[in-house]
């Protein structure tokens, strides 16, 4: 894909990162959200291995390097106001750090929060001790 | 919905915002990303309606109010590190202010950027003259 594009398109806020959400490509689960830098969206383009920035440990962040857990790209979608992204991913395994399919498993119902989805790989066996 | 166990469990960002995805409860479309504020949280959980704070505007955007293109909340949910809001909707129409039926139409391919869906209802049937 076309990094030079997508480069010129995207407007990266004022510490140079923009939302990217990965949503799983043929379900259509919304997986996680996350942040990219434009050295991210460069190698995510060119590789086609989804890497993002962490804010935290403030460093490129090519996810399911630690946890074995890799994203695929499948395409990569640019919002109308080019401060969005929407990666269209094949996700091996789990997003989540919990172990969770995906992110979003804390529902806000009439009495609180419910947990409305398993952990599949539990963290231990993601990350080791 | 149970508005207190949301804005304890939400972490809003240094400028008092969270990023909330949309995504078409039924068929799963990522619709468009964007922020709310303690109130705009408050107000979606309790009326059903979802409502957001726009940053320009720097006030609540009580979505479909001028375009007539509401969402109606299904189901709020909040990721494992409580800083990305999920919103299973119901969007009437469109979701974007360009027409499209939602805000990621414009693609990254191998020769630059492409545009992958229609114009549903032109923005001047949107907002008028």
């Amino acid at each position: 894909m076309d990094p030079a594009a997508a480069l010129s398109a995207i407007k990266f806020n004022s510490e140079g990162l923009v939302p990217a959400i990965a949503q799983q490509h043929d379900s259509g689960e919304v997986l996680m959200m996350a942040w990219m830098n434009r050295e991210a969206v460069g190698e995510t383009l060119k590789s086609g291995r989804v890497c993002y920035y962490s804010r935290s440990r403030k460093a490129l962040w090519r996810k399911g390097e630690t946890s074995g857990q890799p994203q695929t790209l499948k395409s990569f979608l640019i919002d109308c106001d080019g401060d969005t992204i929407l990666l269209k991913v094949d996700q091996k395994g789990v997003a989540c750090h919990t172990g969770h399919r995906d992110c979003f498993f804390t529902e806000v119902g009439p009495e609180g929060l419910t947990e409305i989805s398993p952990v599949v790989i539990p963290p231990t066996e993601l990350y080791g001790k």
